[in-house]
């Protein structure tokens, strides 16, 4: 009758979830405590007031919401969007393309500025969209994970000289690893996950909210269909009311906590630069063995790094053979990068340089026993 | 900088979180997996199979929501719900309240069935006024963790007789803990948590859905707004297809995995026994004690036992007291009830003789020092 589970020890270049250290996992054996215990409300301060720092901002409406970085998104979009109402949204990779299908979902008439997959957005495109349309929210991805690039997201804020707007960033793949800068880039409200930068397990989604977007919320004809999602009833539990909404995950939030307190304890500028340092390390090697990255140097991100697959060299089964052959896992392309690219995540307690260097190592072996001629 | 995080060893006899066993919890230190490794998709087929055993179906479509058991809710009642239609829901505590005001959201014209809170509602009214209307849904509590309430599904099955039905259930307070029969019973939804009957930490919602309530999700005129909850989606990652949604939450995963395995080594009878039996002690103790149960023995759950607080005795201080000095949890009343009952959680591992004799024994002596007179 009893099954067994035991899994193999990953090494976890992905595009999440990362490798999860120790002591973080070491949090969530701490004792379980209701969802009105002092003890665990002060928990969730700590979390409030560490996300506020990594975050960037003095949001006082910041907190996780209860579910993955899916959730997140939706539970942005959910609030701040009317029915009927256009909301502009840069779409140059899968997560792009996921915010445009959320945002109709929630009835949005949503004005898309298309870009070529692995490109930043163009922002004088941006801006003329934005001019034409009667938008007042606009969505734009930080990081793409479907792609590995950085779209540079400090131009958004002067969009407000051609009328105010709710300005949305999904940092699901940056927050943690590279700056975000919520209040310096004046944005409204993100989106992020716990199990990439930020190296917690998956299952929540840290969130932020300026005054600005709280007013767009409360000022809704109606409230949003979702009653899970509802930020304002979240927010309700997360403040000083502590009015019941849903029994908060404690265990997923001791370790988010952690993970938290981690970071700040390295410091974000520091974690930044070593995020920054591993990337560029795995690049070099990449380089020199011969393969080429997707995104041009200035729009990369640090933690998910495409390298271009070479003609003839098999992609299922380069990755079929690290994951088998030496434990490692890295991504597979999306969409229209399908059988294109491998996606190779280097974030949280998973970009370090041995990881850097065991994964170039059985690149190159895999790559070399496939037929594919590395330069020596 | 740095701030710690040591929270007390608690009783945890409230409506929920309880507490974890250790092999629970062991559970999630297992090597994380990315979400589409073959061996993650092995743990959720596992899933899969034990949570069809706990719910008693053979429903393929049975998973867990990457959410607490509000969003299990939210995800049954957004997918079978479009807009405009009727649907029946039984109200006699706060959570068939929650259900209603859901539906309502989601764009249902709730017809509700009102009862007293701590009584069941009444079947004949139920058909009665499904009779009148034109719902096609109708939605009942079966374990009302407002009031510790038992409502008799077997019944819900007949009004087939006069139309046909899509049968929603709530069995976050049962699941795990109390018989819930859902093919044996004919319902066509339900949603749990992990964290009461289960015996997991919270975090996911164990749901199932019959063919025909996917019959009647697939026939949607549109599909439902929220992308995150949406069924159809979910299930194309856990079924054959393996289509990416979100990032599965692994760790939480595996630890529902673990205490489903567990439910199955005692065996589904002899858990529900242990509940039954803890409960009917617990219940003599305080009936012994000079105290009143809220519901009558024949409506009452094994798993969340409602105490009537006696005149004169301060409800708050007596809560306190309970957790600072004797570190046990119990739940205060919602709603029309707060002020009126406590609610003893007995669940999981936490439905133990030594938790009922411990706890009977810390509430005589509060309730004498606080002047309240025990017999003897």
């Amino acid at each position: 009758m009893t099954t067994s589970f035991n899994p193999p020890n990953r090494i976890l270049l992905g595009p999440g979830p990362g490798n999860v250290e120790p002591r973080v996992l070491q949090a969530m054996l701490k004792p379980i405590l209701g969802y009105l215990d002092p003890v665990y409300l002060q928990c969730l301060d700590q979390i409030q007031k560490l996300l506020r720092s990594v975050f960037e901002t003095e949001n006082r409406v910041t907190f996780s919401v209860s579910g993955t970085g899916g959730a997140g998104m939706e539970a942005c979009l959910a609030n701040l969007i009317e029915p009927g109402e256009e909301v502009l949204v840069c779409v140059n990779g899968f997560f792009g393309q996921r915010a445009a299908e959320i945002s109709e979902r929630w009835g949005a008439k949503v004005i898309r500025v298309d870009s070529e997959w692995g490109r930043p957005v163009d922002m004088q495109r941006v801006r003329d969209s934005f001019r034409r349309s009667s938008a007042r929210i606009v969505v734009m991805v930080h990081a793409e994970t479907s792609t590995g690039m950085r779209q540079p997201i400090e131009q958004l804020k002067h969009l407000r000289d051609v009328r105010d707007a709710i300005l949305v960033v999904d940092s699901v793949t940056s927050l943690g690893a590279l700056p975000v800068g919520i209040d310096r880039n004046e944005i409204d409200a993100s989106y992020s996950c716990s199990q990439k930068g930020i190296g917690a397990p998956p299952g929540l989604s840290p969130v932020t909210f300026s005054e600005r977007a709280l007013e767009k919320i409360r000022a809704r004809k109606e409230h949003p269909r979702s009653w899970y999602f509802d930020v304002l009833l979240i927010d309700k539990y997360w403040s000083s009311e502590r009015t019941y909404h849903h029994t908060s995950p404690a265990l997923m939030n001791y370790a988010l906590r952690e993970a938290l307190e981690i970071i700040l304890e390295e410091g974000l500028e520091n974690r930044w630069a070593r995020h920054e340092r591993n990337s560029k390390a795995f690049v070099a090697g990449v380089e020199a063995m011969g393969l080429e990255m997707l995104v041009a140097p200035e729009h990369r991100l640090w933690t998910l790094n495409a390298v271009r697959i070479p003609p003839g060299v098999d992609d299922a089964r380069v990755r079929s053979r690290l994951l088998h052959e030496y434990n490692i896992e890295i991504g597979a392309g999306f969409g229209s990068l399908k059988g294109k690219i491998w996606r190779v995540g280097l974030m949280g307690c998973g970009s370090t340089e041995n990881n850097v260097l065991l994964l170039l190592a059985a690149m190159r072996r895999i790559l070399e026993s496939e037929g594919f001629r590395c330069p020596a």
